[in-house]
């Protein structure tokens, strides 16, 4: 039974990309397992452009992480104690254990995660908050019918790699937006995109005004990254188009006023909307998007895919920039001790 | 009978605000009414702050004013000659007619203009696209609901005072932002609003969160105005509010970008939306809009306004050029030859 956990913890708040002082590593004392608690050893964290919001003391849609507290994060890991009849030793299990090694749980938030053909990052990815970002906002949010245009920003990312393949499973025209050839390949070939725009290599506007067409337009927009692209997107919206608003991580890291899209206006010309939401605020249904998101995988509808790194707990930082750098493709997921 | 017209036409297209230079004024020969035609006196032309738009050459939801067309505008008229049974000689008419003083039609888009206890400016206001503007933004596009806190941009111009009005029809909690003392009095005194913050002497982002008070947000903003009030407003919403975007009249004469909301990422935060609508869409339900206009301006729980200039076709840019310097309280109505 192990006694102590190594954690990491917030130290400072950082501007801009946050580093190697912007965290601590300490090591705290394990208690046993009181009545309905089990201990589980973390094996799988989860990576996502949000956790730098929470970095940032500003009102958002949680309270940030305090300085001193142990960095939120979403985990998978195994049960190695219980006192806790629904999750018995040696199950897997998801929750949102934090950045440490090893975590006490009473079992709110848990679930069991379990399934003999999914690799447990894919409980973190398609099956996990980011397969369920895509499908509450794809569906709910963007209100998405078969056969539309959708467009998608950050498509070779965690949640962008999920939309790609719940549109093209809705029948629709899916277009692509990642940073670099590569990226762009994987999207269009193995996720089955129509078509993938490299921001970093490409004319975004002009790629975007030919793979649409004449008098083609964008019916749902899915937005991950904000700034520049989003300024774009609106440019090429069809009539009540939506615009999901998922995440922003061209801006995250911005020290000063983020980019507002100057180009707004058009949500009225199209009589669009732009639309934000969070995951959570989907939980009731999380069963039903589950189901589905594992019917899809099984079927080979839907293709999971990782960015493992394999470390501990002192390669949070390292393993979280890649986000930043757009160095994955797919979901990011830091893999302890393996 | 009229044998000639003066008529405004669009000589070049202005940067910034329009002068005189942006003008020409023609006169043209009337032709006789053919069958199923009648010739309309004009006796009050609409001045709208949309209307700085259709003099840019950008692609928007109606094409632009060409160079050496009419200036469109929607106008009140009586029919002098009629060859057409639905319009009878004598009748008071609504259409889309332009700046002349007498237009040819075959009443298409004309609608009969006439009710005892009307005002005609009340028919370019209230009972016109202002006014459904403002029932169709809040009720449909806004989905209010009653008793919810309401924002109101532009809050003594046309749309905004219908809005104040309606809102607070339907218990609402309304707050008004408007430029001037003057205005603000006549926002809460003669509209009824909880509040009016004077964007001009006051600092809105204190006094909206002083109107709201301590947990209080923001539940449906009607935002005629855009720019930095847009974006105070954005740091206010409740959870699942709704953004109407109606007018950006603070940019309508920008000649470089637009200043695009920086804070829109509260629209994710607070889980709202922002969607945009123009009033034409709605027009199969226009005569449910004006019966329900027209009930509350019979009921006293409706007060008109208009801010009327009297002149000719060559006074329309002055009269236009009210809206942008904020001088009028109400709908500016220019009235031709009273």
């Amino acid at each position: 039974m192990p006694t102590e956990t190594r954690e990491l913890r917030l130290a400072r708040r950082p501007e801009g990309l946050p580093d190697a002082d912007t965290w601590d590593i300490t090591t705290a004392t394990l208690p046993d397992p009181a009545e309905g608690e089990f201990l589980v050893r973390v094996t799988h964290l989860s990576l996502d452009p949000a956790m730098r919001g929470w970095l940032d003391d500003r009102p958002s849609y949680l309270p940030p992480v305090g300085l001193g507290e142990v960095m939120r994060a979403g985990a998978i890991g195994t049960v190695v104690a219980s006192r806790n009849e629904r999750f018995p030793e040696g199950t897997t299990v998801s929750g949102g254990f934090g950045v440490v090694e090893y975590a006490i749980s009473d079992g709110r938030g848990v679930v069991v995660a379990e399934a003999e053909d999914v690799a447990p990052e894919t409980w973190l990815g398609v099956l996990g908050g980011t397969g369920l970002t895509a499908y509450f906002g794809l569906f709910d949010v963007g209100a998405l019918a078969d056969g539309e245009t959708v467009l998608v920003s950050g498509a070779a990312g965690a949640v962008g790699t999920v939309v790609v393949q719940l549109a093209k499973i809705r029948g629709c025209r899916v277009i692509g937006i990642a940073g670099g050839e590569e990226k762009c390949r994987f999207v269009v070939d193995e996720l089955g995109a129509d078509a993938c725009i490299d921001y970093r290599g490409q004319d975004v506007d002009a790629e975007l005004a030919r793979a649409l067409g004449d008098d083609g337009g964008v019916d749902v927009y899915f937005d991950n990254v904000g700034g520049e692209i989003l300024d774009i997107a609106l440019m090429h919206l069809a009539r009540d188009s939506r615009i999901v608003l998922c995440g922003a991580i061209s801006q995250y890291n911005e020290t000063g006023a983020w980019q507002g899209p100057a180009n707004y206006w058009q949500i009225l010309v199209k009589r669009a909307r732009m639309q934000g939401f969070l995951v959570f605020d989907f939980a009731k249904r999380f069963p039903e998007g589950r189901d589905a998101l594992l019917g899809w995988l099984r079927e080979g509808r839907i293709t999971p895919r990782a960015d493992i790194v394999d470390g501990t707990v002192e390669d949070f930082n390292d393993a979280f920039l890649r986000l930043f750098r757009g160095a994955n493709i797919g979901k990011v997921v830091l893999r302890l001790g393996a």
